[in-house]
């Protein structure tokens, strides 16, 4: 079904979008020129800004209410790495002007649920044509005590390198969406998605398969980690562009450097299943993980919580030495994603 | 010049957008995941996000500069119906992958000249890559005194109607930018932005011409207007989509009706150069004036300052009456802009 001439801008805003402020009176049920709130007393704001474009970030016939969440998401994570909880969100939709009333209901549904299992609500935004691919920016609000916000730049030489979850997944993930379109190669290809090329032949169970398109899809912000860090860990960030490149700016923001050892990082049973090589390379660079690396002086060791592994050590120097299982230092052909 | 490697996502960070939050330390100099600031005690935040894509708001070809004072000044205009004052912005660039770096240095250099003139600066963003039309879009943070938000939803019958500045004048200036490609035909044709189709053949001189595109190319944010109004006006809006769709608008938002007199609109010297009926057209319907649309109760209205015009008056009932310089019922062929 395609828009017709009922379906314009304000009815979109008034059926699709209002409902999605329900619980944030702030938003004045998207009536007025701007979204009006407070900021409890005591809290520092943090804000963060993605946006995402079809061809680019995301396929196009992938369920849309996975597009809304993955966005959804990814801005949450950027929260979640500054040790922040969820306050609001703001949401730009520059839409073909083909696009469905299914396509809207059903990318709406997806943050509907989102907002559910997160605790956030849509505040504002704008929703305009495009001649182009569909293209969406989110803008997402948090809240943190004053003066608690994790950051960067506090890494100090001897704190443990930490990072959260399994690595590696979504770009191993995304391989089986795309082999050919959108992925890039491991170890030296096109900039794009991480994915390895070979992949889809393995003989991966589906289950397998599952589990990691799903974490490609999927990513969990680690909003509970992340608000458990303050005053525990020195510097965080999210990985979103690939370990090593993330870890790479951490350590350029913090003036030191770091060694990590490769057998230590965490993969998933699924990302076992790979040649080693090509799983390690996806864990090393490869995009979308959306998982928290973060650096911890070894005094609070122990109050880094389970489900999450130490990687290597923050050293005096500069840049990310990677250690092989013989302690010997690997060459990366590719550090990550790049957007240009 | 176009990009080549060396001027990725990361060296347009550092050495365009990063000096652009010079003064606003929650900026993080752009190096971390989010902004982290404080709102001042006792305010409230005011935030509104707007999009723009090449071929839909802007043609594309305008000096880069004049592309970005247009996106932040209409997001300053939504401040300014709120009665905020502005604290810091955020921006997302969707950039085709031919976008020079000139154009880009033009760009921030606009953002650089209105981030003076209006006090605001840059605390965070995005930028990617679109195989599609360049894309835009802006979050702009205010700040209001707690309870004194300026809303659509006040106005009473018997309040007074104004306006800020005169009407009609950017709807009229982007008929000699773009005659027949983008601009609408007043009284009935495709939707687009405002504009006069037999206008270009008028003999206006030369001053006119610039004043009217200079209208549309450079709003003016009435922000200090807005604060102002803060306590006096029942309700305010931006005029954007032009003066009866919005005054419609605010009207449902608050319950009433309302009466306007044609002969009262204000029209600039460049405007009344126009045939009566189209400049009368271009200031009822159409778009891009970013002036304040605002209701006074009678006995306030000394306190409206100058440069304000009283337009008509606030009803019972509900929608926009609008009455000809014999006080009968106009009709209009277009209430103003439609985003699809």
């Amino acid at each position: 079904m395609r828009w017709h001439s009922s379906m314009d801008e304000f009815t979109l805003i008034k059926e699709l979008f209002a409902p999605l402020t329900q619980g944030f009176p702030g938003a004045l049920n998207l009536t007025d020129d701007a979204a009006v709130f407070a900021v409890p007393p005591g809290q520092e704001l943090v804000v963060t800004k993605d946006a995402i474009v079809q061809g680019v970030h995301f396929i196009g016939d992938e369920d849309p209410a996975l597009i809304a969440k993955k966005l959804l998401r990814a801005n949450l994570s950027d929260l979640a790495a500054m040790g922040a909880a969820p306050l609001c969100y703001f949401m730009a939709l520059m839409l073909p002007r083909d696009t469905g009333a299914d396509w809207l209901q059903r990318f709406t549904q997806g943050l509907t649920e989102d907002q559910k299992g997160f605790g956030i609500h849509l505040a504002g935004g704008d929703t305009t044509a495009t001649p182009g691919p569909l293209s969406l920016s989110l803008t997402a609000l948090g809240t943190v005590p004053a003066g608690t916000a994790l950051k960067r730049s506090g890494a100090k030489p001897g704190d443990t390198i930490y990072v959260s979850g399994t690595l590696g997944d979504a770009a191993l993930g995304l391989c089986f969406l795309t082999p050919t379109s959108v992925g890039w190669r491991l170890g030296g290809g096109q900039s794009g998605h991480g994915g390895a090329n070979t992949a889809p032949t393995l003989p991966l169970p589906l289950r397998g398969r599952e589990y990691l398109t799903y974490r490609y899809h999927l990513p969990q912000p680690r909003l509970t980690l992340g608000q458990h860090l303050r005053g525990i860990a020195h510097a965080c960030m999210d990985i979103s562009d690939g370990l090593v490149q993330d870890l790479d700016h951490l350590c350029a923001a913090s003036g030191v450097g770091a060694t990590i050892e490769a057998q230590k990082l965490p993969l998933s049973d699924a990302a076992k299943q790979f040649p080693s090589a090509e799983a390690l390379n996806a864990a090393l660079s490869g995009g979308d993980d959306y998982e928290l690396l973060f650096t911890v002086a070894p005094g609070k060791a122990s109050q880094v919580p389970e489900g999450c592994t130490e990687i290597g050590l923050i050293t005096q120097g500069s840049g990310v030495q990677i250690l092989d299982d013989e302690e010997k230092p690997m060459v990366l052909e590719k550090k990550g994603y790049r957007h240009f």
